[in-house]
């Protein structure tokens, strides 16, 4: 005899959409072999009349999430509202109520993660997350399971859809960054308010949830030095590639001694990496553990089919655990290594790359070059190009690794020379 | 109070000394936040007085295995001698007696693996076989539950890294076959006999392994068409590059309607593809499921660490769920699909990469495109080389798709012309 595993649905948006295909399109081949039946008995939404391509039983359809969370047959609630409220107080009260909880929720984990498990713990009820980083890439299953038995040691993201997609594009046609933000948005890769994407806050959101699970820290959003990619330009990205380098904005996590590095920014890493060759909307994580090696997973980091068949794999996961377990609930996500801070990003070190703009005239690189020693910072190389309009040249440098201090120090005294004609354009640099 | 769970370990090769280092030396982390505290208790093996570099306390080293799987207080045994007698018997026992097994072999699951699958089912136990397949990939837990609720379509597998070693040092250093298979020889990525690696033979044992767990089909290694590298020349890895292609020894299984192709043999992959990219020793897997589309997961396949590493994941999964529990053993793989078949070679249809070495003399060509145009293969590039030793000459063609069978004729009949000096270099294309 099979167990029944009710399940209710809060937010028909694209992603609930697609979980809703998957758990009544899929019902039998999702259960076959398995001991439980999965049953999709209600979808919440504030707005439920709408068509949405999709066939729905109508008595299953409600405008009160309430009627999952408070109905005593459901043991499973997915939420797929996004934002922090009502988001937040739905899952606590699920959770309090003896359910589990199945989220792709990055904004509000990444600022409410840590009261969420706990409280899911305290009730013996799972809350699981895989959808909210990577879409259907199982990196949350990965690192927690598959990799359990390492130190994780270093992690590289590509967890921005939409930058990623702008960056190929604009070395791709060398387009400027906001001809490419356009392409992105016609196509449906950004929305038509980039910033949470393009100010790289997503992407911290993302990194701030692989830094729980897979370095047992719980960083808030605001502790990670985040930079997005608007001034970026299809010039750096050109120099870039002459050097050798494509440019990325990596989600970047390092366990140092007592430290823990935590930042997300566009980063020259070297041409011919896998990380590199991600192209368009395309994620990727580069991870290091001390038992495995390096590992590298790719895939869609969006989309509703992708996205749905993360939320469906914790769906199952918990349906096949059996619903309330206290003894697995306290297993479900360790407890977190208090002796870990987040490097202050002044202590940072990097190699850099820099593109000054100055006036074409003799001993301006050598006036350069001496603010750079003055700091410690050691050039590695430089190209001087052509002359460009009014008169200024570019200098491009490239560093050995310097503190991020010493770097500010620097390029704020070189910002000061007469010579100097625009804010000098700085990229930090990882040896993937 | 935590659960102790006893571990047994049958076998101290490379392998079993990095289980045991990290059983004992990172006891406690592996047991940190958990409901249970893992103990290796004892460790068989024939010999066990050669050192090998690792601390082991005397009273738990043992020649005889039954001393682990007739111990009533272990509940999970650790197997890996490899090859298929005794580890078969030393398996079935200790599932029979309710221990869960975890394992690496994967000769012995390529040929057993349903029957010892039933009897850990049957006897509500665990059997995980994560270290059987890219050492510390999780590529078995990705399948299984990060992609679960996906059909799985197509899978690509640079899954054997002697292989990989040898075609990317053939490529980097236009060197030989066989000085690229001494170079392995030496760097410890081959054996002395090597017949395994080369022959395509392990990549079948493990497609047939992800066969199993991707595709629900249960497919003996006789029945995965199989070709090895040693035929493969540095002058064919360079006509194919110059083509935009890379040679890779790919493992293929893909998904049609009542059918699905398994087979193993080396094939030209377009270049700047991510296994195309795949160098050296490394191993990759490109999944592509219905729901999530085309994924890539890339690591090291081999080594001491890195296939510990799988076996702890399997280890510290099977010890949280608690040992022995026929409602969850039942889930641990589903039934198979019965009515797919594995697709005859003959019938399988891939574009073809030939080297001809012929006469140089006029209408030589015409007869070879006549000949394949009898058998409906269309030319889709032809290279005329210059000239080699003894006066004959390299023509290579790529045609489109054409059925294996219907290449295969064509190929018997050029053979025979008189102006064909050599048998025909045939590697099969994929455009993954």
């Amino acid at each position: 005899m099979k167990r029944k595993v009710q399940v209710g649905l809060i937010g028909l948006g694209t992603i609930g959409r697609g979980v809703a295909k998957l758990l009544l399109g899929r019902q039998k081949e999702l259960s076959y072999g398995r001991g439980f039946d999965l049953q999709l008995v209600r979808i919440a939404d504030v707005d439920i009349t709408t068509p949405r391509g999709i066939d729905l039983p109508a008595e299953i359809l409600t405008t009160d999430a309430y009627q999952i969370i408070d109905d005593s047959n459901i043991s499973i609630v997915i939420e797929l509202i996004g934002g922090i409220e009502p988001a937040r107080t739905y899952i606590l009260r699920a959770l309090e109520q003896g359910k589990s909880v199945v989220t792709a929720n990055k904004a509000l984990l990444s600022q409410h993660g840590e009261e969420l498990l706990q409280v899911a713990q305290r009730n013996g009820t799972y809350l699981y997350f895989e959808a909210s980083v990577c879409a259907g890439i199982p990196i949350i299953r990965i690192i927690r399971e598959g990799l359990v038995a390492n130190r994780i040691q270093k992690l590289y993201g590509i967890l921005n859809g939409t930058t990623n997609y702008i960056l190929t594009k604009m070395a791709e046609e060398e387009s400027s960054f906001k001809e490419a933000l356009a392409r992105a948005q016609q196509k449906g890769y950004a929305e038509a308010d980039p910033t949470l994407d393009i100010s790289g806050l997503d992407a911290a959101q993302k990194l701030s949830i692989l830094l729980r699970v897979g370095f047992n820290v719980s960083i808030p959003v605001e502790d990670i030095f985040c930079e997005g990619i608007e001034k970026i330009t299809s010039r750096d990205i050109e120099y870039a590639r002459e050097l050798g380098y494509a440019i990325k904005l990596l989600a970047i996590a390092k366990r140092l001694d007592r430290f823990i590095e935590a930042r997300v920014h566009p980063v020259l890493i070297p041409s011919g990496t896998l990380l590199a060759d991600v192209k368009d909307e395309f994620n990727s994580v580069e991870l290091t553990g001390d038992s495995v090696g390096t590992q590298v997973f790719y895939g869609k980091g969006a989309g509703e089919m992708p996205t749905a068949s993360a939320v469906l794999a914790d769906v199952i996961e918990i349906a096949q655990k059996g619903v309330q377990n206290f003894s697995l609930a306290e297993n479900q996500i360790s407890p977190t290594n208090e002796y870990l801070e987040v490097l202050p990003m002044q202590e940072v070190k990097t190699p850099y790359y820099f593109r000054f703009t100055v006036v074409d005239q003799p001993g301006v690189l050598a006036e350069i070059a001496r603010l750079l020693a003055n700091e410690d910072i050691s050039i590695a190389s430089v190209i001087q190009k052509e002359r460009h309009q009014g008169g200024s040249v570019p200098i491009v440098i490239m560093t050995h690794q310097a503190k991020e201090k010493a770097m500010r120090k620097a390029i704020d005294n070189i910002n000061k020379l007469p010579v100097v004609k625009a804010p000098t354009q700085v990229i930090r640099v990882e040896e993937v």
